[in-house]
């Protein structure tokens, strides 16, 4: 009798899965990785390290800490009732934990939530947006998630009938989007952001994709717009945001943003704009755009990936299509209350008169500008004249180089935007912790060995 | 130009998800919300309630100690510097924390951590396992997950390839079930306990129920067994165990074993046992049997419903599998740490000596005693005597006039098993928090002119 489980009676959108990531690093890493396979020994490394993944605390960051004393309190609420704990938790802690407690019945945060997260907090995510952005946000359109990726997933699960139907994903982009829909079935249609108009979103290129994918019969459903793209401050400007808009609702696609990096801004003459307000300014209501906007906890100076926190905020479904979403979060209960309570929080911080305020200021200005320094490398004259010479930008001369000696995946700097003159790479370390001191060791020597070999 | 979302261009599958849940009472609700949709007022209640799932600290269940003290710690773990803490804390929580926070690196609690869960994490899984089964159990096995939900969304993805894939699950059973395998599109093949054998899984209904399947054409993965089946103690025998083992391994079924209820057992003379400690009983190793466990922190004495942990153990299947498994789990990072932790710590709590033991062990006997008093309704005998004339057991009698008086759906106890001239219902609180209340109110009303009206 045939095994009853064997990869070939498997689901094969999961099988699939795994030729979904893309980007020419890590497609050489993949390359590389099945060399590993066929011939072991034939590199100078055994396994492939994908560090292309950020986890900041796992990395040394420390959490802020006036969300982890309202944590621990809420984990531990018999603590309120104690006089030392005045002593061990700031005042605001305290008041902040209390109010969170009195808007879960029974103070229960074991208990099952609804299952778009608890209605206080819920109300406290909508009126940190509403503050954010000088438009009405509302509690019953904001669905509490473990992190931003349930809610991608529901998204994908909810739009993808099969692989004729579509969604617009930017390249290079952020794995889970390419994981995603190919669990789900569907097919994903690349678009290109534009070096030249400082990684801006191209209308053209958009209508260009769209029509190719059209032709060929697919139905795209969506549009997936990451902004800001990532940790180095690429920001899309206002008026292209208005465009993508425009181009949204002409095209009847739903528009899905992951502005998980909101507060990763390093550059003063930027700005974060939600696509919700973008589209509210431009005058278009609810009836005008669907539109799902993704947050997380895990980014940000926050950077609480463990405790998978995050929501999206959907306006413009209509009720029965709203209903099925609440559906498919019901059928997993609820998110984590721990994860529920840190969104809440990183949509309130602390404010100005708080006790708090100023060390709450002090940690998470030193996490920005520490992150902001981090990203940047300084490459020796040599190496970016041998990186001209082997026609590839300074930074993804070294990410490949890296990878070649080590197997460890980075992002360079130049596939995301960056100061002229400046180079980058995007090098954060995968969930795979008892790895992490292997990482450390092999960038090390290779970072040594290359710095010597272009000594200038 | 058509609306871009709308119900006509979701997945069918998610539409589908809807008709899956089963069983008289709640199809007979489901009736009625129809009744209420397309008549409104012509019912003495405006929604359904379904109370058909178990939120215990939501109706005032209070935490165990031990657990919240160690969760406090591990979220602000500078607690552990403060001398004030050794007052607030026990010495074994502390203790605990101390040791738990020595397993991730960096101490990290808000990093993600390895897609499986953090290592230390799942060797005190496994060594709780080994020590409740006497057979060894290993971490590379065990795969924490956030409450046991995504555990079977998992499996069902993993195994589920389109409509001809099927998954035998037993009648009555939980919700979970029928939504999963509708949203991954394959099909549900009920099985039927049978009530002469005290609910007993009888191996002539599996086998017909297998049969009947294939004869359509479908193909047979996996068979669901959820062992305790319910709050009111109904345990499989051992030797039905062991036919049931016997069963998939000659059928070349999954054995999906959900052992969420292993602690609520509440009569002295039956006993939980795993199945995979029943496997290795009767001699069969790894290769002989693809075997998953669910296990879940919301059930219990623990009932953190809220805090999402849950773990599944899988046994016997090859490397290769094993690898989608990880890969699956590696799209969504990992689970929340908070749940990873009170996962350890439910199969770890103190033990006999510790500081915390007296307080645990009178917390623990006191939830499932009161669980225990709370699952028994005392019926009047005229109200037995008119289920009787409608040929109705007592309790289904009392749950359909309780349906149809205020909407509220639970779930008789007849539909479980119990103990000849007792009566039950199961009757818990969805997560809809804001309409506890107006549960309670109902219900009481309704209970007293039930009793009123069939008083002795």
């Amino acid at each position: 009798m045939a095994p009853s489980v064997a990869v070939e009676n498997l689901n094969p959108k999961v099988l699939k899965c795994e030729y979904a990531v893309r980007g020419e690093i890590v497609i050489h890493a993949q390359r590389l990785q099945q060399q590993l396979q066929t011939q072991p020994g034939s590199l100078p490394f055994d396994e492939i390290l994908y560090c292309n993944i950020g986890n900041p605390q796992s990395l040394g960051q420390q959490p802020v800490t006036f969300f982890r004393e309202v944590l621990a309190l809420c984990d531990h609420p018999s603590l309120l009732e104690k006089e030392e704990t005045k002593s061990l938790f700031s005042a605001d802690a305290i008041s902040r934990a209390k109010r969170i407690l009195s808007t879960i019945p029974g103070r229960a945060t074991g208990a099952y939530s609804h299952s778009q997260g608890i209605k206080g907090l819920r109300d406290a995510i909508a009126a940190g947006i509403a503050l954010r952005d000088g438009f009405p946000a509302n509690a019953d359109d904001i669905f509490v998630t473990d992190g931003a990726s349930p809610g991608v997933h529901m998204m994908m699960q909810l739009l993808l009938r099969d692989e004729k139907d579509g969604i617009l994903c930017p390249i290079p982009q952020y794995p889970l989007y390419s994981a995603s829909i190919a669990l789900h079935g569907g097919t994903l249609i690349p678009y290109y952001l534009d070096e030249k108009t400082g990684w801006g979103l191209e209308i053209s290129e958009l209508k260009k994709q769209l029509e190719d994918a059209r032709s060929k019969g697919i139905d795209v459903r969506a549009l997936v717009v990451i902004n800001p793209g990532n940790p180095t401050g690429q920001v899309l400007a206002e008026d292209n945001q208005c465009d993508i808009v425009r181009f949204c609702k002409n095209e009847g696609l739903v528009l899905l943003a992951d502005e998980v990096y909101q507060e990763n801004i390093y550059v003063d003459d930027k700005k974060f704009n939600s696509f919700k307000k973008i589209a509210r300014s431009i005058g278009y209501g609810e009836d005008d755009l669907p539109l799902v906007s993704f947050q997380s906890v895990s980014k940000g100076y926050y950077g609480e990936c463990g405790k998978r926190g995050g929501y999206m905020e959907i306006t413009g479904f209509s009720a029965s299509v709203r209903e099925q979403v609440y559906k498919i979060a019901s059928v997993n209960l609820c998110s984590n209350i721990t994860g529920q309570i840190l969104a809440s929080l990183i949509m309130n911080p602390p404010k100005e008169g708080d006790e708090s305020y100023a060390a709450y200021k002090a940690e998470k200005d030193g996490i920005l500008q520490s992150l902001a320094r981090r990203a940047k490398i300084h490459l020796p004259q040599k190496a970016i004249e041998a990186a001209k010479a082997a026609k590839k930008a300074p930074d993804a001369f070294y990410a490949l180089r890296l990878l070649e000696a080590t197997g460890i995946v980075v992002v360079p700097g130049s596939g995301f935007g960056q100061v002229p003159g400046t180079w980058h790479i995007r090098c954060t370390i995968l969930p795979q912790e008892d790895k992490i001191p292997a990482v450390i060791t092999r960038f090390k020597a290779f970072h040594e060995a290359f710095m010597a070999e272009y000594r200038d």
